[in-house]
């Protein structure tokens, strides 16, 4: 038999209790060894569960019971998970998280003290809930030097920006609604500036590229500035805007990191990517793209990687998973340079027949546009150019009071 | 060190042994070993290659050499493939293949006899070629239970198809382009009339639901009946046609197991998978729907998938992998039950006011279709209904003289 203790009672907690309990035969039966959650540690009080004689408020009682092998640590947040997390390590008791806030700021360090330690430190769930992706990308990539990571990291934004193209719904009634749904993690502003999505493209980075990847190196923009109109817009150019996250190898050695909003062709495939969904795209030097794609949020989804985890970890007391990265640098992301590329541009002006002449004369008259001369608006999607050549052109636009500028996946 | 012997030096052969020569130190540092390719069987001769000097023509040279722990067999086929494979794991070597028609035909006996043997067989590389399935299957989805696979699994027929709604090809010119382009496989036959996509539900339902499959017992249908005009006129109801192979779960206990021409709704993002691309859904009880996408085939993909499970084989010398499914059974796989769905229906008559009356009466008035006068023939898109029910109401249909039922996917 082997103990396990979970800290954290929330929604991905409830779920883990619940499925390592409800399902204990299924589990055992694959493991070929009892589970038992001995603890769940939170300082709410939760009576009338069948299993609420487990509850205990002291994190003591976790780190002195030899008895316990396994944490599952679902808490969120850095503090106190981290001192908990490393704690638990150093007593060498493997640590299961779901919690991509811990991994994405103290990975490395984490993996180096479960290394150390000789116990283990899998965070699936961290990622895309239960769409599996870090154990693919550690194992049945092995054989590939990865060279890209990108894709849609975040349900919640994914489901606004949905609502947007598809309903019309404007940003704020669409986000309403995700609120309303339940979609919307503990604070919505993590979903719509990006910093959940930007924790998760360093997590898939670090891993996938072999060195850590801290959030504050992503430059990370949100969904706040795309616009109804821009949804509108990007349709008729055959193309939907995503909150995508984007990691990739630059010839120097170096990475860039992104998130930001991006207008997708239809023809990629993330383009078709809907709702609450999840697609992460994994380009490796052998196998070319393979993408994951599944519900990338929710309480039974996330709770099942975290026991699949879990299982992991009782199949291999004593001994190692292979999963580990190297400390990050703070000139290891370099956002400066990047790949030219298609550009989305909106110029705004007071007057729409400057606009038209100084557009013509700046880009050429073949240069295929969406003009409104009501809103006195020009939309257009560029050549494949330079950002910084781009910039040029669009500075020396005379009478633009407005400009939007979004990347592009074609 | 460890050596490894492969047995086959075609397509997929010459690229594990080329991936496993040229990045040998890459795959030293992860899995903290040399690994050593020591044989390469064929009967036929390579000449001025690198490693030309390991090639060996006696099977009996790998078997009863000891230092052997590791054999790759990737020359496709039941014989001499099986009893190679049997001889090697009773001989407590590990096998990797790449075989699917081998693994659908005997994976539950050779399963058995790598257990009683205390090693290894993995084979991931059949199915998806370089995309992880099989293995983010057991592992990720081990607290799940899953209750239906389905997908593309066939690259050749989706390229064929695609073709032939995209760029409005026939099926012959579409299969020509597909085989110029090096994109069919050995014998097309096993493609386009879907024995390649049946070998791999099989191996898919066995592992997903933990009882053997046999290609036999897969109700399956090819291509070769989908014409031009069904793919003009699914694209009329905003669907495209892909070939899906596809296996669930009864309340029964048993599984249903299909591979067949279906109608599938843009709305479902299979029918954003294009070209060679494979794609497959798995439906677990907890995680929802999840989907595995990448490349199908291909030389490097297959081989990188494959020297995967060699890097795993070799990390688990001596260790077992939690692999494994029951034998299966005559009468587990029940395909006259199926769920209620909706259907594409293309009616040909002699006399199209006739075949539009007769369809009104049987139908309704409200049922939309499309007519063709031209070409006397009727198509529409059925409500959700039971199969038997329909056929009657077709059977009643007077004066049809050709008929096409598609079933769907919404």
């Amino acid at each position: 038999m082997v103990n396990v203790a979970i800290m954290g009672h929330g929604v991905v907690g409830s779920g883990v209790a619940e499925i390592l309990i409800n399902h204990a035969d299924r589990i055992a039966e694959k493991v070929k060894a009892a589970v038992n959650v001995k603890y769940i540690l939170d300082l709410r009080d939760f009576d009338g569960l069948s299993y609420s004689d487990k509850f205990i408020k002291d994190f003591g009682i976790i780190l002195n019971d030899d008895e316990i092998k396994v944490v599952v640590e679902v808490m969120g947040g850095i503090n106190p998970a981290y001192d908990f997390v490393k704690s638990c390590l150093l007593a060498k008791k493997s640590v299961v998280t779901s919690n991509k806030e811990l991994v994405a700021a103290k990975g490395a360090e984490l993996l180096r003290i479960a290394e150390e330690n000789n116990v283990n430190f899998l965070f699936e769930a961290s990622v895309g809930g239960g769409i599996p992706i870090l154990r693919p990308m550690a194992q049945c990539l092995a054989a590939n030097e990865i060279n890209e990571i990108y894709g849609i990291l975040n349900g919640t934004t994914n489901y606004i920006l949905n609502k947007m193209i598809v309903d019309n719904m404007d940003f704020d009634a669409a986000l309403a609604l995700a609120q309303e749904k339940g979609f919307a993690e503990r604070d919505p502003a993590a979903d719509i500036e990006g910093h959940d999505a930007c924790r998760k493209i360093c997590i898939l980075a670090s891993l996938g590229f072999g060195k850590h990847v801290y959030p504050e190196q992503v430059k990370t923009e949100g969904i706040t500035g795309v616009t109804l109109d821009d949804a509108e817009y990007a349709d008729k150019f055959n193309c939907v805007i995503k909150l995508i996250g984007s990691a990739k190898k630059l010839p120097n050695g170096k990475i860039t990191a992104f998130v930001r909003p991006t207008v997708v062709s239809r023809e990629c495939i993330l383009a078709s990517v809907n709702g609450v969904f999840n697609a992460i795209m994994v380009n490796g030097d052998e196998t070319g793209e393979v993408m994951f794609y599944g519900k990338g949020a929710g309480k039974r989804p996330t709770a099942s990687a975290v026991v699949a985890d879990v299982m992991d970890c009782v199949k291999h007391i004593n001994a190692r998973k292979y999963l580990s990265w190297e400390d990050g640098s703070p000139d290891y992301v370099d956002n400066s340079v990047e790949e030219k590329q298609k550009f989305y541009v909106r110029i705004k002006s007071q007057n729409y027949q400057l606009l038209k002449s100084e557009f013509i004369r700046v880009f050429g008259e073949n240069t295929f546009f969406i003009g409104n001369e009501f809103s006195k608006e020009l939309v257009f999607i560029s050549d494949v150019t330079d950002e910084n050549e781009l910039k040029m052109q669009l500075d020396s636009l005379k009478g633009v009071c407005g400009l939007t500028v979004f990347h592009t996946l074609f």
